[in-house]
């Protein structure tokens, strides 16, 4: 943090310093937000291949010698580890921690926030951006710059939670952010249109071209770049991480996937009744909102995602 | 034509010189395939347009001063204006004249060329590249490069006509592109599976995003960056060349669209009950198709398609 009446850090930990963790923890390192990154996964290899390339100082060895002594604790794990690993926080972290995740759904999370230790303030987070890799060597310290982080507070009222509600939208802010606070539910809802059900139909779409026996997996591959190719990339993202959002936001994602079906029907019926103008003018939309998404700096603005201009 | 012993043509057309028209006539101009380009659109300022930036030498005002002294004519308008285009060839077109489309149907395109003069030399033809940009100033001479350009020849065994199929091939390896020839109907179920379903998908998501009431389209836009801005891509493709593929080829897209629509119903039938190790299964799919995707020189190897590179 440039600002120098922000605070900093004395003891950073990472939990599950993957694309995300890794990110946050190079952004945040860059912004000089913290004196000491410590890694810790379960997978002890990951946190070591972290310290390794630079991503944290120390490799902790085991959760309670990671978190015990930590004042910012990020929990950059699949959302279904986030249950379990608030019953050892409850074990083990020191009392006024700030606690952040980073998990693509936050209903769940907030629901299990709720079994912690009122000394310890944990802040639910989801920065809006990521790669289709993984691993701490995916990371890199400019993945959040412009990208929006959605902060979903606790139900508390205390000054000292609400303290670190101020410093976690800092962190975030410190590490490229724009910040957005709303609630868990409507984040659910919003990101199941804008994250879930697409990485949902990512996935759908590349199980059904395995599925057509007389075109050959060769055809598929040869042919991607008439569209299907701009759908492997999110379908390549992490299996368990999304796994878990499917699993932990289940409501929202059936309710838009019923939108979206609707939707398809209505697309169907006119292709086998030919009805040219019904298909024009549905077709017609994407134009609109790609513009403005891009006008908003969320997308290249370059054809073919400024593929061509790399020789690809 | 780097090759001295294939054939120049004097006078090539390109009816339609938008995206693709553009782009082949910027190729095969860098490859010194035909001394004089034209350019002809129904619309007489695209062909205006398409001459003032270079992309074509004449602007022809009418389609008979186009074609009548052609040797080369290239059809790049959408699908469904080729049976009407076949009609006027017949009127207009110089004896011997090489004819190809760069259309995403082929079994439609083969019907109309049915009905052409047995001395008009007509080689469907498709080459799968593109990007969601349209008009002749979206055109760029390496469009095709390293893409694949598929050729559905007709059913002719006279050797003037397989002459024109030679002829046909060389012009697309002059444009830079890999050849493959194959029947019109393998064609047709092949893309219906690597273009025209992803596309359909596509423009079916950005519409049921518009339908969550209680989701703004500014959310939908600031949050885009969790997948959905990857959709948006070909959903900004133009509305009638895709309106006239789907007319084109309504038996192939049914059938592919059952088949994801089978594979949706599993996935969501695994979030309903909850059925982790299902989704799991199923999401571990991706990251093989698109290594190989890769691998094949059809996509780029970087993060988020190099985005992140380029600053956004």
């Amino acid at each position: 943090m440039t600002d120098s009446a922000k605070p900093t850090y004395e003891r950073a930990v990472i939990i599950g310093p993957g694309l995300i963790g890794s990110s946050l923890a190079l952004a945040l390192r860059e912004a000089g937000a913290a004196k000491t990154f410590v890694g810790y996964d379960k997978e002890n290899a990951v946190a070591e291949r972290a310290r390794a390339i630079g991503v944290v100082d120390e490799a902790a060895g085991d959760f309670k010698s990671a978190v015990q002594n930590a004042s910012l604790i990020v929990l950059a794990t699949p959302v279904g580890a986030i249950g379990e690993l608030c019953a050892q926080l409850n074990a083990d972290a020191a009392p006024g921690a700030l606690i952040i995740d980073v998990g693509s759904v936050k209903g769940a999370i907030v629901e299990a926030a709720k079994s912690l230790r009122d000394d310890l303030h944990f802040v639910p987070c989801h920065p809006v951006a990521g790669t289709e890799q993984s691993g701490p060597e995916a990371g890199f310290a400019t993945l959040f710059k412009d990208r929006w982080c959605i902060v979903t507070p606790l139900a508390r009222e205390d000054d000292a939670y609400k303290a670190s509600v101020t410093n976690a939208k800092a962190l975030w802010e410190a590490a490229g952010a724009h910040v957005e606070e709303m609630d868990a539910a409507h984040h659910d809802l919003a990101l199941a249109v804008t994250s879930h059900l697409p990485h949902l139909i990512a996935f759908t779409l590349v199980g059904a071209a395995d599925d057509v026996e007389s075109v050959a997996q060769g055809e598929v591959v040869k042919y991607s770049a008439g569209g299907f190719r701009d759908f492997t990339r999110i379908a390549a993202s992490d299996p368990v991480m999304w796994r878990d959002v499917f699993l932990h936001n289940k409501d929202a994602v059936l309710e838009v996937l019923g939108r979206f079906s609707e939707e398809l029907a209505v697309l169907q019926r006119a292709i086998r009744w030919g009805d040219g103008q019904t298909l024009h003018d549905i077709f017609t939309r994407g134009r609109a909102l790609r513009r403005a998404i891009v006008e908003a700096g969320q997308e290249t603005a370059a054809p073919n995602f400024g593929r061509n201009e790399e020789g690809h």
